[in-house]
């Protein structure tokens, strides 16, 4: 990404191994992030930034350390590598890592670290963070596993974070590849009813093979009346807010009902702050942040290698990797609702 | 109360019933909240205050509709009243019922309800609010089940909600009654290790007895790195905030490793802001407000009746009700932890 809505395809040199830990991975796929639209839509300033953190791939080349992989696995990389180690890593939450290192970065060492939307990457931390698939990979299944990489995983960080279980009746606010993931995880973990907001009926017919009981299209006030009407008055148990922004977040904390849950996985596009006092007149619980995908891609997995999930029907649009920038377009304009690159 | 720092005894009339479910409870014993000093510290204006919200008694009369309590039964009140029957009430989340009322104010109706720190309550929502305590009542565990109506109960909360469970290191910011009732709870819900944070004698006392494994006297930063020393660099897996204020919530947030709970019982004495993207880089979970003591007084009240919960030991100074004005005073001046109030 060189500017504001400008991705380019750039050659780069092959990576090498820098660090006896690393790994060398071709990408089999990767894709484009809802969250990458912030910068798209508005650059700043600073270099270029090599983009992606999506990703599956084979291994292609291991440090002379390296233990647990081996060239020719198949693996999903989580959004961000973690140490495996420290002590939230130990209890659960690698997403914040005390090493916490994200694809197009520097690592710890400082040494180059490259974007997803590549063709080979060099990666620290390689065995603490990738997940290895077993057997042979079915190219049918690629963007079912390619969807645990961020929003399969962070849709269910949405539902897990607001606790969200059997009879509970969840309002998702969101309807991006993330919203319409929380809608997935709400009905997975035993939701009677699950809403989703949304306004696009792609979106929305998406929501409902995913689970989604109803819809509502409103929005701000008129959204919560609407929810009013369609539970008889009362409120949702938990909310799922799926975008990042004040209004998301209101619309998510006007949804639940007194001692109600709010879980949050929106990356904050600016900042928004919370009134403790709200929270505390309303008991209301708030959790979320970004998902601990390392840790709940292996437990997804099983579910995917069987069929009986399939969170990579929000790729709704795949292009080569010549293509990246009509992918950010595609998504920019909402014309997608998450596109997949094939290098 | 009639202004800052002034707190006088007045006679009133004897209430009656106002309505046909309404009940007449004759206050046992009362006893003044660490909550109230914020309107003792700076009265604000407005007309004089009925005080008090924590109250154990005995029925004295009941309306002709009342059905499920009795003219004698000895009963303790939590701190706020609930209707039984709206969305919140039924999902547990009595404290934030449609229809709360508070002692002291006037119910739904308009009717008034008066101060617990009295001779004599009428109280609306009495069957959905009292809990009855079984068979003739001690006088030596008056105190404990009294702490059940606000205390005890509040610092279950700072505990439940931050999910406080077997094997967590948990920090408590708030040497108050409530704090020291949140380590009890922490402690009862299996923590390992509970650290208080604490810089009084008295307090760090009961703090252990109550089951505090360590005491940190330090506070801001250098809490922190006070913590991070005790515990080998690493952080908690829980802080209850137990104060009210920014710097109370602002060591609860520093206190806790990425991926940690926070617990927040404090009665908000001013605006306390979150920043979102605080608690989305570090994974944080925040819940808590006002208890449910309705819910929670029943869940403890076994343990209270059989002496393995001792929570009135945070009482250590007990007043006749004509030296009310001193119980004020001695938690102000931070002379007594709690007061207990016997009419």
């Amino acid at each position: 990404m060189t500017g504001t809505r400008t991705v380019e395809l750039q050659e780069r040199p092959d990576p090498v191994i820098l660090a006896p830990r690393d790994v060398i991975v071709r990408v089999v796929a990767a894709c484009v992030c809802g969250s990458d639209l912030w910068g798209y839509r508005e650059f700043g300033s600073g270099n270029a930034r090599l983009m992606g953190h999506e990703m599956v791939g084979v291994i292609a080349e291991i440090g002379d350390a390296v233990e647990s992989l081996h060239v020719g696995d198949f693996v999903i990389s989580p959004f961000s590598l973690s140490d495996g180690t420290c002590q939230s890593c130990r209890a659960g939450s690698p997403s914040v890592c005390d090493h916490v290192t994200f694809f197009g970065t520097r690592d710890h060492d400082r040494l180059p670290v490259d974007g997803a939307q590549g063709e080979l990457i060099r990666m620290p931390f390689g065995e603490s963070s990738l997940v290895v698939v077993p057997g042979p990979v079915d190219d049918a299944l690629v963007p079912h596993l390619l969807a645990l990489s961020d929003v399969a995983s962070t849709g269910h960080h949405a539902a897990v974070s607001a606790h969200v279980g059997p009879g509970d009746v969840v309002v998702v606010v969101g309807d991006g590849a993330v919203g319409l993931s929380a809608v997935l995880a709400a009905s997975r973990l035993g939701a009677k009813r699950v809403i989703a907001m949304s306004r696009h009926a792609s979106r929305q017919a998406l929501a409902r093979e995913f689970g989604a009981t109803d819809v509502i299209e409103e929005r701000g006030d008129a959204a919560i009346d609407a929810l009013r009407d369609l539970l008889d008055g009362e409120l949702a148990d938990a909310a799922l807010e799926c975008v990042g922004t004040s209004e998301a977040m209101e619309q998510a904390l006007g949804s639940v009902r007194g001692g109600g849950r709010v879980g949050f996985v929106g990356v904050p596009g600016d900042r928004v702050d919370l009134d403790v006092n709200r929270l505390f007149a309303g008991n209301i619980t708030i959790g979320g942040g970004m998902a601990p995908a390392r840790t709940y891609i292996p437990e997804l997995l099983p579910a995917v290698l069987d069929g009986t999930m399939q969170p990579g029907k929000v790729f709704d649009l795949e292009v080569p990797l010549s293509e990246v920038a009509e992918a950010y377009a595609a998504m920019d304009e909402r014309r997608a609702i998450k596109v997949l690159l094939r290098p």
